[in-house]
């Protein structure tokens, strides 16, 4: 038995988010198990992911680990997977760890990238890839409302109703926005030691809106006092959102 | 009644190219249609492009013209006419014309771009946006292969079988590529006074093979020679092709 961890690609876009759900749905941990278990002939070999990543959330740095029957030098099992999956995921490497690395629980802090675009109507080439929002928004805003991002706090505000979870304190470590006006495009890059479920999303629809002056400039001090889903209202499409990077310190394969 | 000429792009990806057919099949020239005929709420109004282009090839810069039985401001017309298109589909620019201004008769030159993804395996989120060629190339055979792509030749052997054309004689003004080695990207782009159906993807199969040496270098020469589409063998995939650039001389629109 060798355990192999493993960094992927993936368009969320026709995809029922990462994790595995009832069998007629599709997912990019179903679509692995099933690729793993073509390979080995044998029982399901299940797979782990450090981000279940929601339905039409793309990732370009997923963490992956799974427990495999024999040892594959790990460049035979990227390429044996590669020619199992389907064209919208992509394994773009793997290495053989120690039995105790645990891609969820190993991990020690995550970044993720929404991006927005900014052009008049919808680009037809990024229908799928980023979200539309034309209205104006005044960047400098946008840049201060960052600063408040930064740090420690209680999220309860920012979770997405129904999910309850026992701590909703995180902390982020990396709060950027960058505007790019030749490509009418606005990023937001976030880094934190873990996201409550669609954090990210309802934190980009809060910044937007601070940007359009729909919101007090320190919005996001008012709702990390109240802990009330419902005041922070929107939440930003699935389709603009990135899994970037998942990381791990240089001995994660050894902690946990 | 007010002629206009619009500027479009569209991800031909989930359209049966730009042409009407059938009713059932989805056509760039059919969402228009129906958007015209919908803020019109008269009969029929025609749309003409400039370039019939296949089904999933796409367009940064197709050209179309249309008569609107009134006059509107251009710019309203293409808010307008946005409102009324799929996500797929955005029209970039607007402007009235006179009457003998057309799309397709009145084009000087046109420009197409082929994107070919050199990576490994298939990328994810380029899977419908480019053509996947991992294999080796020699980039300084093309670029001498091109040499022989530009001037004035009889382009038989690079038309789709079944199409008759009169005259297969077309002049290139532009063949040229660029290698994106950060991007894993091979990019050409051909500027001519007229492509005959299919050539573009015809001759990037064959500047492909040059480039992988299962081809003479020359090989261009010979075929201008031979008049033979079934020696230039395989089509480059539609995925791959834009059709950027619509050329017209400034009088354009009183010409023809």
């Amino acid at each position: 038995m060798q355990r192999y961890k493993a960094i992927l690609q993936y368009d969320g876009t026709n995809f029922s988010g990462f994790q595995l759900q009832a069998p007629q749905l599709r997912t990019i941990q179903g679509v692995i198990e099933k690729g793993l278990q073509k390979m080995s002939k044998g029982p399901r070999i299940i797979v782990y992911g450090a981000s279940r990543t929601d339905a039409g959330v793309h990732a370009l740095g997923q963490v992956i680990h799974f427990d495999y029957p024999t040892y594959l030098a790990p460049e035979k099992m990227r390429l044996a997977l590669n020619s199992l999956m389907p064209l919208d995921v992509e394994i773009k490497e793997v290495q053989a760890v120690s039995n105790d690395f645990h891609a969820r629980y190993a991990a020690h802090e995550k970044t993720y990238w929404y991006r927005v675009d900014r052009g008049k109507f919808v680009n037809p080439f990024k229908r799928f890839y980023t979200t539309h929002y034309p209205y104006p928004i005044d960047f400098s805003r946008i840049e201060i409302a960052l600063k408040d991002v930064l740090g420690t706090h209680d999220f309860s505000s920012f979770a997405a109703s129904g999910n309850q979870v026992k701590n909703p304190v995180r902390t982020i470590t990396q709060a950027q926005a960058n505007l790019d006006n030749q490509n009418q495009e606005l990023s937001f890059y976030f880094t934190g030691d873990g996201f409550l479920y669609n954090q990210v999303r309802i934190m980009v629809a809060v910044l937007l809106e601070i940007g359009s002056k729909k919101r007090d400039l320190h919005d996001f001090l008012r709702l990390y006092q109240v802990k009330d889903r419902t005041q922070a209202r929107w939440t930003a499409p699935a389709s603009g959102l990135y899994l970037m990077k998942v990381h791990y310190l240089k001995k994660a394969a050894k902690s946990d």
